[in-house]
């Protein structure tokens, strides 16, 4: 039988996990609480909701970013399509930008593998010494470590951590990272600070959630901050210009 | 000048319209709050919050749709890259799914115009008359009635509507969207109820949000939704075994 | 049953429309072959490749446009995905850039219905007065005239032009989308000269394809294109340069 | 500065590659030419365009496929969006379907490197060896071998391989790639022949392409097959009713 456990519908009923959406969800549930229900089957405990809200609105974006531009330049293109706007604006979250947070949580997770609760700091950088060598054995790219803006330290870094140590999710897995981008600088004599990726990885291990589910966060996160650029492109645009603005660093382009 | 008024970066500040986001944000706003924050400039009441919230949880998705069974399929050709299969679920986001609370939010907004907040039913019921005489002569479709599955009414609408009225939002949009059910059924002698859509689209007009921010907020929920289904799809998979359904449906293919 | 007449498969044997594809298919039809056997069920005369080509040559891409910035500042996020990065360009093909090809192409054949083959030039510009007023009176834009930069008139549309000629293909939709210009020229007195998109619309109305399938293969010219810009950007990149381009035009902005 | 080698454009004039777009490019090229002048930078050879033509007529699909299956379930939500459509159905082609031209391509490039062009049929089998002990080393899938419908061989390989002969192309890197699926199937004493990605795979390496290219060319040639389904589904729809199919096969969903 060909079927999901998260919900189905009859012609007067919709249930969802268990509970009818209607009168059991509707009104009684905020997102966070529906993001748990329907991914984990649970709802969450006020301090996993804390740090979802901040993971989301950490990832929702600010400014000009590749990703918010590739949604602009697809909005003044299709713009009675907004849901394309918003895929473009997605689709680059991968290797490079924000789906790392994916791959560095798998880091971590791998990396504190045996590690107990209490180590010390000498153990945890050993630990972090291991992953980076076997990192560079196998020629994968470290990743939460380093910014190309923020050259000299990530600003949201310290905010996150302070949050992940108020409601007790300041365990090996975010020490693990903390020694990472310590060991890294050392070995690299310039710093290699870590950036919200790293930090939200080490929640996301913190919290004990599949490494893909921080993918997956960070794309509903994001989908908020699309919306919002695309709105202001709507009132007040500025892709076009932008467009126009690289056309013409090419001498070669002659525009009107 | 090419810019926006969402966000800028230096190297050790991120602003987020006017606010420092490490330091007035992350921690302090929850996702709501963030996303009023950066489409609308300011933070939600109260009760627009929680009308947000029944708006995300609503259309989170539920059960199989195409929508999940579109980013299911796409996951299973390339589960390196969630983004994509979450991309795709939005995709079909337009004017027949999801996308409609847009234009159906249009419609009431243009055809509550001049309307007096105190209305009286028969004068709705003349308004209601005019947008469907209007639609049909331009031939384009109403929105916010009828449900292929619930074809005697949406189960959510009734939880909506209430949802509404105690929050002040049950307002000449909603009844002239109830009133156009209403006239369809009689008009066409057979039950054509208001359904999710239509009852969104009700709310997104009384809260007197663009109505290209119901499209929006839905990507948004619908995200959330993606990401559900395709964490199951990962540990109890289904898409390939569905896919296999439909070719098997047909006795010309010929399966091992 | 559900079931589609493009093909199906056993363990052994792929067929597609009637063909079986690996002894009569593959290594004996081209790709413009193909495009036609699938999506119309017969092979293309030699006219109809010939301004197939074109139009698949004609919608590449050259150069930096919204569609490849979308597409490579997709690509510096997720090189592991280039579906991702080709899905993002394609995605702004929309209303405004590329698919209004079929728009162009839909105004062109109900414009000109009811017109003889044979019709005088005054009769086809009464044709082309009544399409503009129609869009007019509708407030719906005229497809296929004026670029944002030849603006005195787009370079491609006398090859397109003199290539349908010679081909049998300069009726009275390509004379309808010369005359639209002319009158709209006349109008507002300024040039608002034919573009390439309603050189291609006209093209498709004379060859007596559905509009749809212009958007269609103006996706698969373009999918070409971006392959092209996503390699360069592999092997010489410059998505990541624009994009800083774009952040250091806001003085607010300050880059390492 | 930032700029592309592709092309630029002037008010009245559009240079690809050093041509002028309009004047020796449109009409004088086919498709496949455009392609590679784009990509390559030069024409293709004819035996290059016999089997780039083959290689997109292979991958354009047939019959239903996960990837038709999703462009379809979007197309129903957004028919006013056939760009949508048409990438959320390439958003599938990742590292299990399609996508894998590009990693079995990187495969034999690396696996072949060093075997003189008259190797013999002893040293390509070591080759193969080498290659399946590393990649289980590494735990990486090998690409190429297997199909879950054609268990006892891909119908198309057979078409492919000769047509590779025929051009001069049936190189170490087929052999290679033949010698991998016998060495398995030995090994395996279960038949593991091998599939259409493995012989493209092997005509993109003996074509020295660099193997994203065999990804991208899939994605044009996908497109193409996109492009037939959606046609289709507009005039004889089965998505909607595949949809219900999957779900009436779930006995807790009740339809009308």
């Amino acid at each position: 039988m060909v079927k999901t456990e998260i919900g189905y519908t009859t012609t007067d009923t919709i249930m969802v996990r268990g509970l009818n959406l209607s009168t059991e969800i509707i009104g009684k549930f905020d997102f966070i609480d529906m993001i748990f229900f329907t991914t984990l089957g649970r709802k969450p405990e006020p301090r996993e909701k804390t740090m979802v809200n901040a993971l989301l609105v950490t990832t929702a974006d600010h400014g000009i970013t590749p990703s918010s531009l590739a949604g602009r330049l697809t909005y003044i293109g299709a713009p009675e399509a907004l849901q394309g706007a918003v895929a473009a604006g997605l689709l680059g979250a991968g290797s490079v930008f924000l789906g790392t947070m994916q791959n560095a949580a798998e880091m971590l997770i791998e990396g504190a593998k045996g590690l107990p609760g209490d180590a010390g700091d000498e153990q945890i950088r050993e630990a972090a010494r291991n992953v980076i060598r076997q990192h560079k054995e196998q020629r994968r790219a470290i990743y939460g470590v380093g910014h190309p803006i923020h050259i000299d330290g990530d600003p949201r870094v310290p905010t996150l951590r302070e949050l992940a140590r108020e409601n007790g999710y300041y365990d090996v897995h975010w020490r693990l990272m903390d020694a990472i981008a310590y060991v890294l600088t050392q070995e690299q004599k310039k710093p290699l600070p870590l950036n919200a990726v790293g930090a939200i990885a080490a929640i996301v291990a913190a919290m004990g959630l599949d490494p893909l589910i921080a993918r997956g966060l960070s794309l509903v996160g994001r989908s908020a901050g699309l919306l919002a650029h695309i709105m202001e492109e709507k009132s007040a645009p500025m892709a076009r210009e932008a467009w126009q603005l690289v056309l013409r660093d090419d001498p070669r382009n002659v525009l009107p």
